[in-house]
């Protein structure tokens, strides 16, 4: 059987644009992963790989032009965002290499012995390793970012793990740009180029996930996919972590306080947020709860207004296309769900953005609406009208778990007045952000950042953005008495290494 | 259907004791659950919590006779073992309940606005919240410390987790005097005594790892119990965290030199470590690989008188029993292996401990000799002896993940020289704890301490004993932007409760 063409394909046309490689055999992928796995001892020394993520960085600046533009013509995204997402992604490959030269994610532990403990302790010494191989599953909405050199495989690099790509379809060209760059910067550190592995397929993202070699994954994409993947990795001889982000309603909770005050600020800001990246966003708002009555009715008014004002976009590829406009009208076709701006096709190839309402009411229990509190892919959102917090709490409950949960409040709520306190409190066990007065759309790299929430935001309690992401990819491994000629040496009474750590129970920096 | 009763069972006589209670239904395990599941409010508050755990240790501190004797009659573990567990329990409390009180596992950290980050980062404020309620699986062989009062149990309250248990069958009597002693502490701090559930039988394990409201699960115990709830646990609508330590080898690995140096004082020290607790630890040392030749011949002997001296024992049930006279007899019979001290029935409820010589080179390949390579629970090892030390390295290579790894050196190769670095690096992909010059029974409750390993030795990368144990039953939230007067006191700017944290990128203790 002839090897399965991968195509670089224009969403602007639907047009292929060049073939990029074939679909990876089995026997490809298991060479993919023998190489990363025999590239791990060059990533072992922290300052090579500290500098391995800078010259990455440097190498993604330097050939940017020609970078944005193979992933404007794949993904019809712009330059201007896919400009500022480069940058969002060379900046975090520096801060990745700014959290391996700290070094405070070995969570080094020493304690020393202790006879009056209950066993008494012998000398321990802990510190973290890296897992081995992650397999890095692209998302097909952030080429740069949650891509080849994206958060995964950047905090997996800063780990001390190599690295196999399964490419997204969507941008195969840019994605084998993106890792040659990888690999001439780990070149120029001595690091063998099969640190970085890239393979296309969906095939090879299935064989990828059960290599006995492959110790852990990071994806981002649908429920349906990464859950089908979740399983096969629990499934396995020997079970591994799989860091999955899944899917998100980002549900959007106004007060009527809130509505009162600034009703068309709110209503701007939403068609602002549920419109940028034509939708395409894994916290887009999806779900806003508005309080019916005169103040609900101002804020769908300018709402309208701006989506009415929103530019028909193109979308990643066709596929999403056609899922978008099926979503869309199933779920506008159920009674009492109206459509002020209707979201649909534009043009052959582009779709306009929209939003539906519908009483709150309508979702407070079990049926047919809970299609409503699903994810639609792409510049649609849902506005439920709400009589009271009562029926608006009653909804919140019945969401599954969200990336990120956002309310508006009043400025008195806001000052601590009224029920601000207690409404963060709620908020809170829906998702992994929770923000105020804010749009969820934008994931700042930080290390406070949690890009992660419960199931099915994640699959598991970590984040795929920001410093902690670095933790995914380590294991802890304590030393009993082992003599200090043979430690290593971020684990030495002297820290020759100034790293900080807990010793003899006390956090020193 | 009448509810299947409970017993406690004497392993001494295999006579029932008492009836103790009725196997668990699934309505019962549904009460048990939501009323844990109402209690999580009273964990709020971590100076409660603490005060809780360390009135729990008090408690159990107060009914030590009564408790040891009741572990005694259902265990046949010892009164003077027993006390120590106990002791080492509470110890366990009450570290737990300081590590409550410094705060640094909620890892806050705190990000001010930076518009000069790539994106600009917004107000970020992160700690951790615990995750919900928690099902805990006792074991059978630490009746105190990794049971009711365990290390799970401790470690899921002091992160604000109620627990519901399932007791184990070999000490369903302990365990409900256990259970009393908590609630009994629970309430002197006004937590509802659901926040501590019990429940008996099989089918109530199975309906716990399913229940909509349990959010996370620890295991101790075998392979295919624990792998069954794992993979129960990971096939859930909602999957959730399973933190299971299933089964380990321990493999000891000693250098031709240290046998050379030593051959007498590592026999008897391998064969009090193969025969504590009548050689029921999860730790217990099931492979040595010792060198052919003379020095490895003295060891053997040594180790030939120390368990020949070594007096039959009573394991924790008939069918334990059952299962090592079947396991020994089913290694033993291979060609080459030989057994100098032969394991085996001592009596009609007692086993006499031996041990098992196989040359290394038998190991050295797939096939009938991989069942050496298994897990026998109860007073016996095998011995490897191995040609050379490439040999001895396959063995190594062809082992699955343990809890812990032993290296024997000599004096000069602990001083640095010769081949001791190398060997604790080599060692180091094979555990969690990588012992020098010790054995690895006796596992210290320590910060730097890590009790897990990969799998199956343990199912996920944490620890069920130790400091860090806390990290299991929890989940990272942000708030992003919210006012000063909203935030939780563990996230506002003057800290008001001292928490260690990371402020603007800078470690504060």
């Amino acid at each position: 059987m002839a090897a399965a063409p991968v195509w670089s394909v224009d969403p602007r046309t639907g047009k292929q644009r060049e073939q990029v490689a074939v679909e990876a055999t089995a026997e490809e992928v298991d060479e993919a992963v023998r190489a990363a796995h025999a590239a791990r001892g060059a990533l072992a020394d922290r300052a090579v790989r500290a500098a391995f993520l800078r010259s990455a960085a440097a190498g993604l600046d330097a050939a940017r032009d020609g970078l944005v533009e193979t992933a404007d013509a794949e993904t019809a995204l712009g330059p201007a965002r896919l400009t500022g997402e480069l940058a969002r992604t060379t900046y975090q490959l520096r801060s990745f290499a700014g959290i391996v030269d700290e070094g405070a994610f070995l969570d080094v532990v020493v304690d020393h012995p202790d006879d009056t403990a209950t066993p008494p302790v012998p000398d321990l010494r802990r510190y973290k390793v890296p897992l081995g191989v992650v397999a890095v599953y692209s998302a097909s909405n952030f080429p740069f970012a949650f891509s080849v050199a994206g958060g995964d495989t950047a905090s997996a690099l800063a780990a001390g793990c190599p690295v196999v790509v399964k490419a997204h379809p969507d941008h195969p060209a840019l994605s084998e740009l993106v890792a040659k760059v990888l690999r001439r910067a780990a070149a120029e550190h001595g690091i063998p180029e099969g640190v970085i592995g890239l393979v296309h397929g969906f095939e090879a993202g299935v064989g990828l996930i059960g290599h006995p070699l492959v110790a852990a994954a990071g994806f981002t994409g649908s429920v349906r996919g990464g859950r089908a993947l979740f399983d096969a990795a629990a499934a396995r001889p020997v079970p591994i972590p799989f860091h999955g982000e899944l899917g998100s309603l980002n549900p959007v909770l106004v007060t009527e306080a809130a509505a009162a005050e600034r009703a068309e600020e709110i209503g701007g800001g939403l068609a602002g947020s549920m419109t940028l990246g034509v939708g395409q966003f894994c916290v887009k708002p999806g779900l806003v709860l508005v309080p019916s009555g005169g103040a609900g009715d101002r804020l769908v008014k300018s709402l309208t207004d701006a989506v009415s004002d929103t530019d028909a976009g193109v979308l990643l590829d066709h596929r999403m296309r056609d899922n978008f406009l099926a979503g869309v009208a199933e779920r506008a076709q159920l009674p009492d769900v109206d459509s002020p701006v209707t979201p649909g096709a534009g043009g052959e190839h582009a779709v306009s953005a929209g939003f539906l309402t519908v009483p709150a009411q309508r979702l407070a229990a079990e049926g047919a609406y809970d299609l409503l509190l699903e994810e639609c892919f792409g510049p649609v959102t849902v506005v439920a009208r709400y009589a009271d917090e009562d029926e608006a709490r009653t909804v919140l409950s019945r969401l599954p778990g969200n990336l990120t949960a956002t309310v508006q409040l009043s400025s008195d709520e806001a000052a601590g007045r009224g029920r601000g306190p207690e409404l963060l409190a709620e908020l809170t066990p829906l998702a992994g952000r929770v923000l105020v007065n804010g749009w969820p759309t934008g994931v700042a790299v930080a290390p406070a950042q949690h890009h992660g929430g419960p199931y099915p935001a994640t699959t598991s309690t970590s984040t795929s953005v920001g410093g902690t992401a670095i933790e995914r990819w380590l294991r802890p491994v304590v030393y009993q008495n082992a003599p200090e000629a043979l430690l290593p040496a971020e684990l030495r009474d002297d820290n020759p290494l100034g790293l900080p750590r807990r010793f003899n129970g006390a956090l020193q920096r």
